[in-house]
């Protein structure tokens, strides 16, 4: 006998993405940074003493809450600290989106967020994003007359890459009646030069959630770290209500401390990510493999229809050669393949095999 | 505006216990073991490369998931690991639990039941315990009437501390039309004299789910780790759909792995809980206030209605000598205090601050 509720039985769970047995494959398939976190994060580990771990955590980790703040000129009263950026999805969903009553969404988007919209049985509005990989002019309209209270976009986008201005947010913000949730996971790889900032949004739009994560940008994808900005009286339903008593642990909590504190470091990562994504913009543009503009730690490369391999036979052949990308075998999406920014090593690795397996760069823009 | 559902608008949130900021506080209101995590546990922390937290951690913890099988006689397949008890609470409810069809409780226990019921918009079946913390013979029939398709029992019981055989677990078990989740958060304190193992009883009855921690037995309560051992069926859904998709962080995997490694030291932590436990309940009962007898790492301390002071009294005399211990404001608990057992030494603060405040032992029994 089944004990499951109907919906959950219906469902289907997240896929995860592909983690190698071979310690010497090259993984760029889900978006890690390719450099480790700060050395003010390996001595904060080394600091830790095993005996304060018998007691429970800081409950709503509140030094690493104001230390947030601090950084994006907001109070600790705008921060909820999550147990990676996906409980801050699961939280505003279960918060914010009455069973029956449908998660706005963009399509392709983070493949989340139907499977939390699944679990609170509540169907998911798709609207599919633009050839340019922009969200149309209707979209809020869309969401407001399907009834959405929660509509989930994630800037930059993934997986294209593309990133979306703070003026276009702010519009976005304005024009939906439910909670615009902000997935940020990738913005810290975003081009300084562009000056996006979507944090001081947050003061005027009281419908604005913003999530960052850990996991990228500081190199922590193994401890589950990340966030939400937003007013007040968006925040405090999540802090005091909807989420686990102790989310955080201490450990994380120490951590991501230290890794904030090591901005120098983490921007040289971020710095260098970029460099890298320009190069292999370029070459894998040269080799007929030309990808929307990327603000993000990967690039999704088109492979054109006259291609010596198609997108998922390229992928099963890197595979071959251990070396890992993601490819999504559906309609908008089976053309092309979604490749994180290795080091300067990794990427090479790449496009060598990359130039074993198509042969002669193809003709083909 | 606002903006989240009306039924989280309504509800409360969970009231943590409190934790003091004087460093040298007596700190038994929360249920810690008061002895620190195995050396192996400090040993396995120091071995941590911080370069590891670079990627996602194993997505099921596997290891981990092997090592509680094989502790357990099971099969990988019944366990899954969940961030503290609270997850395992939580995913039962979310997967079992349709909003508005009720979650079995009796009543008093965890005050996190409520709260979680509450977010899934769920109401409580609030079945009154007996005067000697037993389970009244209607349980399950009352749940059945009700309609509840999950059940949440703690045992041994919290607050009383009491435990239920494992042959009236199967009964109930037996009984019970939904789900029944055991929750052994302080099951590692139960005396090995008394040959309670509720594991077994998962092969023979396909709607029980045990829930077990690590942050008690394991002196792991900053690290948030726990896990549900179950029939596969019950398993898979919270495995693969449910739960957060990187539930563990991989530190904690870590960790699990090394603290279990140690099962010696444990044992020999919770066997000086338990010598504790009983030379506590006799000086508490010379004092006048007696408990019912238990099995957890806590003891329910009765206050007599002719005491000098009040349970509340006492709470606030002794929080005021910076010893902390639980009071529960309702009609049922309000006359005891729920005392965790702590080392020797801090049991002995407590009993000299009991003598200081209580002066003469009363006759009263």
């Amino acid at each position: 006998m089944a004990y499951e509720r109907s919906n959950i039985r219906r469902m289907a769970g997240y896929t995860w993405g592909e983690q190698p047995e071979d310690p010497g494959a090259c993984k760029l398939n889900t978006n890690e940074n390719p450099y480790p976190p700060a050395p003010g994060v390996a001595a904060a580990l080394e600091g830790i003493d095993a005996a304060d771990l018998r007691t429970y955590p800081q409950p709503t980790a509140a030094p690493l809450r104001t230390k947030i703040a601090e950084h994006h000129e907001l109070a600790k009263e705008n921060v909820l600290i999550t147990h990676g950026g996906d409980e801050a999805l699961r939280l505003a969903i279960t918060t914010f989106i009455e069973p029956g009553s449908p998660l706005g969404c963009a399509n392709p988007s983070y493949s989340l967020y139907p499977v939390l919209a699944g679990i609170q049985n509540a169907p998911v509005l798709q609207v599919e994003y633009g050839e340019d990989w922009t969200l149309p002019a209707d979209f809020a309209h869309r969401a407001n007359a399907a009834g959405s209270r929660l509509t989930c976009v994630v800037n930059p986008h993934a997986p294209s890459g593309r990133l979306m201005s703070a003026d276009d947010c702010a519009r976005l913000a304005t024009e939906l009646d439910g909670v615009l949730l902000l997935d940020e996971a990738y913005a810290n790889f975003i081009d300084p030069a562009l000056g996006y900032d979507s944090a001081p949004l947050v003061k005027a739009h009281d419908n604005l959630l913003i999530l960052r994560s850990f996991s990228k940008g500081y190199s922590l994808a193994g401890l589950r770290l990340g966030y939400l900005i937003g007013q007040q009286a968006l925040i405090e339903p999540l802090l005091t209500k909807t989420r686990d008593s102790y989310n955080i642990d201490a450990i994380s909590q120490r951590l991501g401390l230290a890794a904030l504190d090591d901005q120098d470091y983490a921007m040289d990562t971020w710095r260098r990510v970029r460099a890298e994504r320009s190069r292999l913009n370029d070459e894998l543009a040269r080799r007929g493999l030309a990808c929307p503009p990327s603000e993000t730690n990967f690039l999704l490369a088109q492979v054109p229809a006259n291609a010596k391999l198609s997108a998922k036979a390229l992928y099963e052949a890197l595979k071959a050669r251990g070396i890992l990308v993601r490819h999504f075998d559906t309609p908008r999406l089976g053309d092309a393949l979604r490749i994180s920014i290795g080091t300067p090593a990794q990427n090479r690795r790449l496009l060598k095999a990359l130039d074993d397996l198509q042969g002669d760069v193809p003709t083909a823009r």
